[in-house]
């Protein structure tokens, strides 16, 4: 299923240019009746955003949009005024041919940080774009593939509510791709929703999904995850039933892109879920999460497929959470290697021979209060470093 | 120069079994006089840090000393009440044959986590240990020996003041070595000092040292910091100049240690320094130089030799700091490649040549304030992970 499997939306995706490699590169999604429809946003909080944060970040103020513009192959971050220029004139020239207002029109743009970016590939590659607007299956995964970069496969999502659909596209071999920034997610619905019902259902999604996804700790210039919402079903979410059906369904979706970009991370043997259970509070329980999944030390173990507990101990007792290290109990794939903060004994060889699978469960309880919070995170490996020690 | 090359202080190190290859791994310093002195300490915040941490941080209450003893092998950390007891016996062991109170003796251990510790092999070796004390160049350089993991040289320093003297032994190929825990130093000076004025000096001197030093951004459960002062040299403190002196010489000891560390971290193949200025407040510079220094993406560019600057910016505007991306100035070894946060034309090619040097200076003046902090790391090398990968 593509984005265009939700009831209402047109989708396109062409190759322009940008990419030297010529590479599908220009993704297009559109309300199908042309008409703005009620949208919302989240983005990173790097204050060194890039121009088309800005820009759809301003554009988004109206709580209402009609189209999304992506661009892969460059990121047009670090590009200062000139950079803005040109995400604004995305708009334009994308908003005159479908006889919107630029305002109505957002931006995305993912690939290298500070190249300068010229117009003139999307001017050359637009009426292509525009002509291949279409809402059956194969529109939709061109506009998904368009916005890869070292993706090797599209990243797309689909969920079914009572009377309504999501679907969503994304892009995100995330912080590993070589020199790329970075993860970029569009959402639709043809629910009928005011903006801040989504906004309020896109925070709830990314705290649980792309935020609790941790590659390399980097917070990228570019990332963007929007949501619209056309209406087209008829259903409301004036009643709590539907409402808490489509935060769910948009959080379903998140989740689903996020697991879908930890699977595609470049570089990457393993993927690791880490459980924290058992915190004082949800900050603790996530602050633990994340020290744990973003530690070099303990990514590097994972690699070489060893459940060397102490370091993860170590860093959740560096994490700033407030728990008894002594009290805390630690599993590798349902195996208690640590408790009460010291070794365990356990059946070592059965434990190794489950540490060479791809997916890692490793389990931490701190028996400090209730609190828990989950993170995905992937190994530190050879391939990560070839891809990352070079842009060209 | 080794640490007995300071008035007053005598040291030894042998092999007792800890290690299973047979290399030195016990350590002792001791006033040559048995007598306790005004001595301080600094230590990991880790809430899960080592039994020895514990045991010294209380012993260290009454603000004398009169001996430290170490051991390399095992970490004693994740060993619970049982490590605790272990490290104060290793503590009353010292003491009985020379006379002191077990409350004046200090203990550190670095080596595996979680790794139940035994106190045989040190009740072996201690005979030996106390017959080997001496204050001569070789008892000194045993001592530092015995201390080391995967450190591949031994780490001191001396440093001569108006009437004083400091020297100093360490341990750290820090965070890089497969599963260590991980950075000790040990310091003595002959000035008389009381211990208030030792801490502070000591606190000046880590914070811009061993706390700028950023290898994989863990921190250890084991980190420690010792300072002793005997007073022999017959110097005070009390004048400003002297009191100053002293705390420029203990910053320069612990600043050349660290960088020690550094060069010694093993499988970097760069050492980098990164100097943010122009921050507006200290806290604003501090925060900056580390997000830069702990990017795995920024240390996998230095692996490549590629000044890619975008990332750069990237971790600055993700790093809390405030300032304006678009008033940044970025440069590698003297080459400003990013102007205003834009690309700035540049000799890449002479730059190019320099970036496969060892030493790498990256400079990012923020135009936001008169504040500035320098940090050094290293790169994220193949041998890196290969180091990390198994503790076996």
């Amino acid at each position: 299923m593509s984005i265009t499997a939700v009831p209402g939306f047109s989708a396109s995706g062409v190759a322009c240019g940008i990419k030297a490699s010529g590479a599908p590169d220009l993704s297009l999604v559109v309300t199908t009746d042309r008409s703005p429809v009620p949208a919302a946003g989240v983005f990173t909080t790097n204050l060194a955003c890039a121009a088309p944060v800005q820009v759809t970040r301003q554009h988004l103020k109206s709580g209402r949009a009609a189209a999304v513009i992506l661009n892969s192959g460059n990121a047009n971050a670090a590009t200062g005024a000139p950079g803005r220029a040109i995400a604004e004139e995305m708009c334009a020239l994308t908003a005159e041919p479908l006889g919107l207002d630029p305002q109505d029109v957002l931006v995305c743009s993912t690939g290298l940080i500070g190249i300068p970016m010229t117009i003139n590939p999307v001017v050359a590659g637009l009426p292509n774009l525009i002509a291949g607007l279409g809402s059956d299956l194969a529109a939709g995964e061109a506009a998904a593939t368009a916005i890869l970069t070292t993706d090797t496969v599209r990243k797309e999502a689909f969920v079914s509510g009572p009377g309504f659909s999501v679907g969503a596209m994304a892009k995100g071999a995330a912080m590993l791709a070589p020199a790329m920034a970075t993860m970029l997610a569009v959402i639709v619905t043809d629910i009928a929703a005011d903006s801040s019902l989504l906004h309020q259902a896109l925070v709830h999604g990314v705290a649980d999904s792309f935020n609790m996804l941790l590659v390399d700790g980097a917070m990228s210039t570019n990332d963007t995850v929007l949501l619209l919402a056309n209406g087209v079903s008829g259903t409301p979410t004036n009643t709590g039933a539907t409402k808490d059906a489509f935060i769910d369904a948009v959080a379903e979706v998140t989740q689903s892109l996020a697991l879908a970009m930890a699977s595609d991370a470049e570089g990457a043997t393993k993927l690791a879920t880490v459980v924290v259970s058992g915190a004082r509070t949800q900050d603790d329980a996530r602050r633990a999460a994340r020290a744990v999944a973003s530690s070099q030390l303990v990514q590097c173990s994972l690699y070489g497929s060893d459940p060397y507990w102490g370091r993860v101990l170590s860093e959740l007792g560096a994490s700033g959470a407030i728990f008894d290290p002594e009290k805390t109990v630690i599993s590798y794939n349902g195996f208690t290697v640590c408790r009460d903060g010291v070794a365990a004994p356990h059946d070592s060889k059965s434990l190794a021979a489950t540490m060479t699978a791809r997916d890692i469960l490793i389990e931490c309880k701190l028996n400090a209060g209730d609190q828990q919070a989950t993170m995905h995170f992937t190994d530190l490996t050879h391939a990560y470093i070839d891809e990352n020690a070079a842009t060209s």
